[in-house]
């Protein structure tokens, strides 16, 4: 009957943006590991979750192949395997900040979280099967599937057969030093490092070498950007991570006492390496240079933080925006796009000091 | 290695709002019981939890009385006891949704929560003590307790004593059938049915009547409208909940097929009973009204549904107002205050159907 120090352990949760099925998002504010734990990694489903059994679990490499193959899983998770650590993020993240609003899952800023995947290169995959000259997608089949558009569909994507090629792209089955856990893919996932989350099918079950581009619905229908509300005229997919940053503390609108405080965030690109974070502490008239906590490497987002006396009495704005090694930046303002993608423009909060 | 249904469960889980201290509120829209579960009762604190011992647990009553008394807590919850089923809502709840924006836990529809509390009425342990005449105040000590503005200082509310004298007011040691967890007030909470939370004090250690206004800082610094950003002329005390609703289902800015769907919520008001609910789906040009699911009992809220059948390729916006038996309603737009309290703007919600 008495309370113990267990019964105030004081713990983030996921954010809860749907059940039915289950879109959660990261309590991005409240990490300080840069490993998310797989309780606190972001869940973004289609559809409901596929029951699989691993007894029977063969995963086929077909189409434009040389040699069409089945493997089980014991097969794959045998194979020479690759360890990658990566960022993956909802290309809905930060929906909710767009202006004009657009309809969809309301995303803040945790639909993103960081894992580390093992499994074998889609390449070394790849090399088994051979690939017939003319090859030009790679289409990924999950076995999550429902109705969309009045149709029953699978989730299927396609992706290059350049970026399939590269080592880092692995048909993964251990996240975080565990076997995938159910709700993220179990048995097998492919990670695509670099690409917005829809790229990294879950549950995969089928792979399938194609010559003419793939046009699924979640490849020409979603995760398109439509520049323009009653029009598509202009559209184009959506596929790299644009470079993005956070602001985990202090939270928009806090109420702080006077004194020094540190402002600290996450700040990540697709392509390239962050080479630096700057916070504006006016409106964007001056920024500073932020320190980064890590030395940024490819895929992984960076930890930054800035210290900073606050005074008595006053509000404060505080803008933050990266840059990458190849040369971009994070915009003021978001390109609007009708499906609320790839929102990236410079984050921002305001606090008050009592 | 297989996974079962258990790996799939999915539920809601608490929005985490600030850990230090910790401030969480309910998945309201992901809600189904009318009693919620003591995990998902929201969490809003001001200080770190305090550390109590049952053994050493006394609650003292003084001040302008005839008898001082301690009271060990098996004298407490030997007494005679009364249940109350009473909505909690915070102050702050909706505190995101004030335009122009304000400072402080950015609280969405979620700061609120309904809950069974068994305890003793605060009248009868009064009968106990006495009370001198000239009482004007009964002044409630918890045990948390920080700094504040530079002072060290105890969480304490006075609350007029014709209120306190109200028989639901109670001193509860039971929450939802068990006892009182210590995140919620452990062994004792005052209960204020028809108050927002602030009244309802946690970890209650001492009661003090007192012939005076009271004046502590959560008495005449927070919990006051301040109707203007920098004077505080036209203040005054923030007392009973408002009257309010939320739409639980649908979501704001999701996406449904066409075809019929319901559309569910809460209504509730502190003083008086909810009467009817009204929904409006074309801008608040007309009104339809909802049906109530349950007979509207004083200090609960009420679920409300209303079914539609939506067209194809349509935007809707959905508007709720609730109408109460002392003749309150919701306003269009919220009254405004610098501190962000008491938010119960007409509730709305746009979605688009396929």
């Amino acid at each position: 009957m008495n309370p113990s120090n267990h019964d105030f352990l004081v713990k983030p949760h996921l954010i809860t943006r749907g059940l039915r099925p289950e879109n959660q998002e990261t309590p991005i504010h409240f990490l300080e590991a840069n490993e998310t734990p797989i309780s606190l990694t972001y869940r973004r489903n289609h559809f409901p979750y596929p029951l699989l059994s691993i007894q029977s679990y063969f995963l086929t490499i077909k189409g434009s192949v040389k040699n069409r193959v089945t493997l089980h899983y014991n097969q794959i998770t045998s194979m020479p395997s690759r360890t990658v650590t990566t960022l993956m993020e909802c290309s809905g993240n930060k929906r909710a900040y767009f202006d004009p609003k657009v309809f969809g899952e309301q995303w803040t800023e945790g639909a993103i979280s960081q894992g580390n995947w093992k499994g074998v290169s889609l390449s070394t995959l790849l090399s088994i099967t051979g690939v017939n000259n003319g090859a030009r997608e790679i289409v990924f089949q999950g076995e999550d599937s429902g109705v969309k558009n009045g149709q029953h569909v699978q989730y299927e994507r396609g992706l290059p057969i350049e970026k399939a090629l590269d080592p880092n792209v692995i048909v993964a089955w251990e996240h975080n030093q565990k076997p995938i856990s159910p709700k993220h893919g179990f048995p097998f996932r492919l990670i695509v490092p670099g690409w917005y989350g829809m790229a990294s099918v879950k549950w995969l079950k089928t792979i399938r070498v194609i010559d003419h581009p793939f046009s699924g619905p979640f490849q020409t229908d979603d995760y398109v950007y439509y520049p323009h509300k009653e029009q598509n005229k202009g559209s184009f997919p959506v596929t790299t991570n644009r470079i993005n940053s956070v602001i985990q503390q202090p939270l928009d609108r806090q109420i702080l006492k006077p004194g020094q405080h540190q402002i600290t965030g996450l700040a990540w690109t697709g392509e390239g390496i962050i080479t630096s974070v700057e916070i504006s502490l006016d409106n964007g008239a001056t920024w500073k240079t932020a320190i980064l906590q890590d030395t940024p490497q490819k895929y992984r987002w960076v930890k930054w933080s800035y210290s900073h006396v606050f005074e008595k009495n006053q509000d404060y704005n505080i803008k933050v925006r990266a840059f990458d090694s190849i040369g971009q930046s994070q915009p003021d303002k978001a390109f609007w796009n009708r499906n609320g993608y790839g929102n990236n423009e410079v984050s921002q909060i305001n606090i008050q000091i009592e």
